[in-house]
């Protein structure tokens, strides 16, 4: 076997076999095979496509080219995923709920890039909170307390990490085989047995179409049946922020009040009830949808999920004082308002925006090496739908610089019709 | 401009323009653009392709990537080139023949890689021909008796080399926009402004079947159109070695044979004839194919081809004596026969293998590095369509390696029915 054979068979639209995709895995990842020949493969791949069986044979190659995490001690753990966006806080609110369900929460999370923010970044922000935990006392911490939420503390998928790269300098990003079998490679390293996956959809997501959307869902749902890991997806919208706040320690806040029961924005609501209750059917806690809605409902408003929230911050080393007051978390130094420019209907605060404006306020990063802003963002208390009057406050800019603060309100953030 | 979006224009099928196509090849001779990104781009343009205007672009981008001979000072200058092959001692005939027609031939030649020979490996079999000559010599050889053969001496369209290494290490070798661009640059950067190829089409050239060989001949003619350098291809036959030597010294013996009227096989005839007269016709020396043909002919009749051979290896410092008598060249250590298993009619020698074995006997390289064997090779007494008698010596295999003369003689080099 040899990569120009590999290489001419995708270029030539054939199917490439189980040992074929190995080989190159393999190869590419201890450096055997060259950037520029991996390069050659992934533009193949991307004009040429893929089908399900060597989708399924990309993702296991890549899945086990490092650490793969074995929770097996935990019994059947059922791993949540989201594709990213913009306001993004349902893992901090569904999996304590999740947890005070009887279900392992066993979960390593990313830190954000880009416009997409990353839970990592938002638990840090809770003080003390340690996200860099070795995997014995992560497995420990959900045998205590039924949940861990960690940073990637295990060499996953290298050859996905290494691939991810290239497809950025490649103008390879938007392959549906490419992104489902990343995707998929990174949840198979973690150690889950189910998965459910949020598809976010919208100007705040990778996929910025329902048939993207759509599509994604399908191929991935396949991997998990030819890889033997039950996987269910839901497509959510991402045209506008999750929820009301944008920003780490704005979304950690909101994440807190949602527990408490202080609100629940009708966005949020849907997600955890939907993401939640296929979670439960899938561990066997509920046999249909409505019952699992029910149950998630039942722990968010009856506080045992914030219970469990509590329990985890306290377990992972963090200052619960924050949780129980969230008024002694820092705040940014300037809070403008966005002031209605006329009456009518919100038609549009669009994700993407809103989520690039947060980067350049400080909130996220460009580059994995960038400093973040934890206290910076954007609360909006009117959302898509909702009337407002001239000169009616939408929301307010978070920020530590007030040119910057400034400049942001002088930005088109929202539509009124 | 970006490298990202002339990827993801030629990813998507799209047109890329003069200024792209002009950015891609400066910035990837200079570095700027990495091996990655021209790989991702050579397999785009290899499953997309361009047409006729981009690979016109391409073709003149690469061809002023370095230096550009200027031969104005020679009058109109007809080049020639080959596509390679095996046998393919055309050059050593024809263009003394063109010179003694009063054309001026300033030709830089290239080494033989992989299975085909090259001009300048066959040159300097010669003892005393110098092919690397600085260019001013060049031209004033050319002034002087009409002719000048030698190597690249000048950076000659680096980008198309920079190029060509890279599709041989990612599979992207049979292109057409790419093969047609590559030669065509080559060819421009060497300064003729009339050029006569000869694409050979068989099993020991790069165009396998007559289809690829014509789409490849009618790209560059148009390119040849387009780049306002008139550009006339002829398609001729490469599934056997050309003549019926294939070796460094064996080829050289041949050529001069030929050009003193000992022997005149039927396919270099063919090819001579056909090249030639194109080349007079570009050159305005004939006003029809059949007037230039006889012209050709003449010329190699009555000697005056010989004569500026002689000329030609004289005034690049060779030692002539070898000429006037062939038998000074050195000889391999072993001469064996190749003796005909059965009675009836050669229907096969095929070019490729015999290309192949020559390589392995030594008279090629793989690597450029590679030292090559001047004397071994092959000499063929009957070729495909000439009867044989079981027994009969259809020629001699030349090896300096008595077990691998024998390995030889035990491969199928021929197929008789």
């Amino acid at each position: 076997m040899n990569i120009l054979d590999i290489i001419a068979k995708k270029r030539d639209k054939n199917e490439l076999t189980k040992e074929e995709i190995e080989y190159f895995v393999k190869g590419y990842t201890e450096g055997m095979i060259t950037d520029y020949q991996a390069s050659a493969l992934v533009m193949a791949i991307y004009i040429n496509g893929m089908n399900e069986r060597e989708i399924t044979d990309l993702t296991l190659a890549m899945a086990y080219s490092g650490d793969v995490l074995d929770l097996s001690s935990l019994g059947e753990v059922v791993d949540k995923h989201s594709t990213g966006g913009v306001g993004d806080k349902i893992t901090l609110i569904l999996m304590p709920i999740i947890a005070s369900l009887g279900i392992p929460v066993a979960k390593m999370s990313g830190r954000g890039l880009g416009f997409t923010g990353g839970t990592i970044d938002k638990l840090e922000s809770i003080p003390g909170y340690n996200t860099n935990v070795p995997v014995d006392k992560f497995i420990d911490n959900v045998k205590k307390v039924g949940i861990s939420l960690i940073g990637q503390t295990l060499n996953l998928a290298p050859a996905d990490k290494k691939l991810y790269s290239l497809r950025d300098t490649i103008s390879c990003t938007e392959s549906i085989p490419l992104i489902a079998s990343s995707i998929m490679s990174k949840k198979i390293a973690s150690g889950a047995n189910k998965i459910v996956i949020d598809v976010t959809c919208g100007s705040g997501a990778f996929m910025k179409s329902i048939e993207s959307a759509k599509e994604l869902a399908r191929v991935m749902t396949k991997i998990g049946e030819l890889a033997n890991k039950e996987t269910k997806c839901i497509i959510t919208d991402m045209n506008q922020p999750v929820g009301h706040s944008v920003g780490n320690i704005l979304e950690v806040i909101e994440a807190i009040d949602i527990l408490k029961g202080k609100y629940l924005p009708e966005d949020v609501k849907n997600i955890i009830t939907e993401l939640g209750s296929n979670m439960l059917i899938l561990a066997g806690k509920a046999n249909s949808i409505e019952e699992a809605k029910g149950k998630i409902l039942e722990n968010l408003s009856n506080g045992k999920g914030y219970d469990k929230f509590v329990q985890l911050v306290q377990n992972q080393g963090g200052d619960i004082s924050y949780i129980e007051n969230t008024d002694k978390f820092s705040k940014a130094k300037f809070i403008l308002p966005i002031i209605a420019d006329k009456t009518g209907i919100i038609d549009k605060l669009d994700a993407l925006t809103i989520g690039k404006l947060s980067v350049y306020l400080g909130a996220g990063r460009m580059k994995k090496e960038d400093d973040i802003q934890k206290e910076v963002g954007f609360v909006f208390n009117k959302k898509v739908g909702d009337k407002v009057q001239k000169g009616e406050t939408l929301g307010y800019v978070h920020a530590n610089d007030e040119r910057k603060a400034n400049e942001v309100l002088g930005m088109p953030l929202y539509d009124i019709k």
